[in-house]
């Protein structure tokens, strides 16, 4: 038996017991007469004890050989610790060591194996092994499978069945985000990687099953943006027989016993704001609503004067960022080159300081009265201490640009405290947003997402204004969830089609499968898919995905421990019917 | 709101209540001045009443009109039933419905949706959305999910961590069963789908994790046998710190878990034996042990006398079939033609019938005298009316041959009945074995499994005799589960790759980072994977995993439903740097 107990069990009460354990090398100290080694395993650490007076010498000549990271075993007696460690549960006991065994020796590693480690992020992806035995990421790993875990519970609880859907499938029209796979026995043909599982969940739902769910891996052969990953996992669920509230009702529900179970945080009711509010109050249909800094529209007082630049502006906006008004000159003068970053886009900015006296001194003092300035902190909430920062230009192209500096400041001024859990619905998307490059239409959520009954006629006279029975959960910031009611009617989801551009021919071919089951009986649906890798890393406090994924890529889509993808030999190639064109 | 309930819901104490119900047509009959409608969804089917006397007109007219499989939404009055149905829960009362909204039409289902259907394979694949919405299809999806969640809650409880490994990964040695992905970022070079995350597994105990399993997806690009998915489940498993012990231990207290939770069956301790006893006594690695007919090995008896063609033979062996002696004439021609077929392919069949009266009828009688055949009897277990079928010939064709032919009669006679579970453990398979195309030893488990301490010696001198720390779990007849004790030393690993003909360069360049991973301390482990779908279909008592996986691919690889895999643009080859060589 490698182990009686594990490295994190042991207390007072065990002492004079003979145990056995086995475990890491995290450090040693070695006295000559005494040497201290620091057991770890997933479970944590333990003291050992070699002692000249009361440890075999052969003993004593092995322990002053271990290097860090190596994996041995020792027996011996829990012995009550002179100087206790009350960090650590184990802290009051030693173990005063008897037998070692080296189980494996150990190189150096090439970082430390420590909480706060200093090796580069390269450097502990090309070793992932070893940077998953430090805690941080190890825990990372151990939450994640909670919550997977309590998901699932939650899920079963409400008569939610799991399903397997494939994963070798067919090409969608959005192609060129396929992973494809090519087939051995279909020469020539191949199948692809699913993006979602979406048309799948729509066919158990005609099928009957009613409640669905899976946590499911994805795939997107996409530019990697900082945060991306090419294979990611969804929380996919889809219902029968519901409408929106629904919907809404049961993962409002789910994420709230989430918070709970695995945060210990209780949320009230989550609210619910409509894109278009969305877009006017913070620019984003993503709001972090941990903090204010609300959008003020300043475009009627502000074009009242002869300021051009305002008045030549489609919209101007500001925001009041609590306590910047004791921003120096200097200080504001690099928030407006921040501002001017490409990144974020803005021609300029406008600020206006509220003093403690209760006056005003802005950038525009030339244009406008104290009352008229008066008139923008009403407008945007400002208060005494405040620094309101005011962009203007095209209406959608500034809101952008203030919900970046909002974000900006709100992370300066250390608002986004990631133990702080702020969930938000986003309801009534566009059905359609218009894509500059193609020309036409394309759906902002997917080609099944149903239009608002009421908004159906305008689908030929004003498109773009169509409203979706679609919604996303937002939290901190995030969207961690979206979904729709879906177009169960044949008549509609060709209409559909029609509208985003589609012959009738090419429906077919893609979709074709999914418009005969509409014919035998599809019931009313609606579902929503929970990015897991996001919901994950935010319940977990940090922004970065890759931190709570066992084994990421890169951005450059390379998984640089094992070296993939890589070349395959030619005979493979030949199996496949494939040539590659290039070196 | 669609419905208030369900459709498997509402009993005689609901009776008076105003309810709204939404399903599927089942079957309607319509008598003019009354309609009776059986309306189902995914818990039950609950009778509707249309009454001209207590119906409004206009509903009565609509409800006419319904078609099967047309889904509709009603709202009436529980009422008691006068003639009710005890053979169903919801039997005792029915809806006298007031409003009727047909929800979606349906054409006539291409098969009924019937327990028993008439629709072929093919069919029920092509619309298998349909099929899922009969019974038998919808319970096995739902069964699956239950298992699944046993299986999760138990692990948990043992410290287990659910870990997603990646799936897009590198091509590995048996390279040629590997689906690959092209890449598009990473010009000419492909990742590769898992076959099993065996490496990754390994290399989160290197990692530290201690407990590590998953239901995961893996992928084999193989020709499909009748019952083989080009996409599978396995439940995978690894443990550190772990002698084979036990392993065996929890993933036996596992089985009898879900036996217990999911098929309220109790077993005992699952008996275990060895590779080298389990083809001895039933051919075949993963026995059924449901029933007897173990083998008797007759060599040393038959070839005492002068039949040339069991003197020849290098093994002679029988099974007694109960209560068999009873066979005609032709009826054992034809079972000597059974086993004469080429899938088992013996030359002949020697029987003896053991007649009530205690004596002995042969097909040998020439050559063997009542007390050599009392012998064979006595070798096979035979008691008065069995038939002794005996083979002959090289011993392990000859095992097999007899395997095959025990579990015929076995099925002939009724034996294997699915609602009793016969687990069992075989241990210590040979660690290589001999591949007569390649000339070589191939790794039997897999090139990470340890060789007993024992025989490492026998690697060079004999190694078709080396055993592993090796071990399958066997039910009724079939391997549910597989795993090792692993090598966790770099050295007996690179001997592991000498020994099985790769270079030093070769087992570098597909097995470099597991081989680093073992430099920076391994830790002792082993582990186990499940094959998810037929253990599923064995706990639900069937034989085809087919039937347990939602929408599975034909015998080709293909998913007739949305026929993929299918050709894929020009354009989406071009930006892979690929060119198609077959039409």
């Amino acid at each position: 038996m490698y182990r009686t107990h594990d490295c994190g069990s042991l207390r007072v009460s065990d002492v004079n017991k003979e145990v056995t354990l086995s475990g890491w090398v995290q450090k040693s100290r070695d006295k000559g007469f005494m040497i201290w080694v620091d057991l770890r395993d997933r479970y944590g650490i333990t003291q050992l004890i070699f002692d000249e007076d009361r440890t075999d010498e052969t003993v004593m000549k092995t322990a002053q050989t271990l290097g860090r990271e190596y994996v041995i075993q020792v027996k011996g007696t829990v012995i009550e610790r002179e100087s206790k460690n009350a960090k650590i549960p184990t802290g009051d006991v030693e173990i005063l060591v008897k037998e070692l065994k080296i189980l494996s020796a150990s190189k150096t590693p090439p970082f430390t194996i420590e909480d706060e480690t200093d090796g580069g992020e390269e450097l502990r992806m090309k070793y992932r092994y070893l940077d998953i035995r430090r805690n941080p990421v190890r825990e990372n790993l151990i939450f994640r499978s909670k919550v997977a875990m309590q998901v699932r519970n939650f899920l079963a609880s409400k008569d939610f069945v799991e399903v397997e859907t494939p994963v070798l499938i067919k090409s969608t029209p959005e192609g060129a985000r396929d992973f494809v796979v090519p087939s051995r026995m279909n020469e020539g043909q191949f199948y692809a990687l699913p993006q979602s599982p979406q048309t799948f969940k729509q066919l158990l739902m005609v099928g009957g099953l009613d409640k669905y769910f899976q946590i499911v891996k994805c795939f997107r052969d996409e530019d990697l943006r900082a945060d991306r990953q090419p294979e990611f996992t969804q929380i996919d669920c889809e219902m029968s027989f519901v409408e929106q509230e629904d919907v809404l009702n049961i993962f409002e529900e789910m994420t709230r016993h989430l918070l709970k179970e695995v945060k210990n945080v209780q949320v009230d009711k989550f609210p619910r704001m409509t894109y278009q509010e969305a877009m006017e109050k913070y620019g984003n249909d993503k709001p972090d609503i941990r903090f204010g800094m609300e959008f003020g529209d300043l475009s009627a007082f502000a074009k009242a004067r002869d300021f051009k630049i305002f008045n030549e502006a489609e919209i101007v906006v500001g925001i009041a960022v609590p306590g910047a008004a004791s921003m120096t000159r200097k200080e504001i003068d690099k928030l407006i080159d921040w501002v001017k970053r490409p990144q974020v886009g803005a021609l300029g900015m406008v600020y206006v300081k509220c003093n403690e006296d209760g006056s005003f001194k802005s950038s525009v003092d030339k244009f406008y009265s104290q009352e008229d300035l008066a008139q923008w902190a009403e407008a945007t909430g400002a208060q005494t201490g405040d620094l309101i920062c005011v962009l203007s230009g095209p209406t959608n192209k500034t809101r952008t640009q203030l919900s970046a500096l909002r974000m900006e400041m709100a992370e300066r001024l250390g608002l986004r405290n990631p133990e702080e859990f702020a969930p938000l619905w986003v309801i009534d998307f566009p059905l359609l947003e218009w894509d500059e490059d193609t020309e036409r239409y394309h759906a902002m959520h997917h080609p099944f997402t149903s239009p608002k009954p009421e908004d159906i006629e305008k689908l030929s006279t004003d498109p773009g204004n169509v409203r979706a029975n679609a919604y996303d959960l937002v939290l901190n910031g995030n969207e961690i969830g979206g979904g729709s009611v879906r177009i169960f009617d044949k008549e509609l989801q060709a209409l559909m089609f029609d509208h985003l551009g589609f012959t009738p021919e090419e429906a077919r071919a893609q979709f074709g499968f999914l418009m005969d089951a509409f014919e035998y009986g599809a019931p009313p649906h609606a579902g929503l898919a929970f990015g897991f890798d996001r919901l994950v890393s935010i319940l977990g406090g940090q922004e970065t995905i890759r931190d709570f994924i066992a084994f990421p890529k890169n951005n450059s889509g390379r998984d640089v421990m094992i070296d993939a993808p890589a070349a395959i030999d030619q005979e493979q190639l030949q199996e496949l019917n494939l040539k590659v064109t290039v070196e």
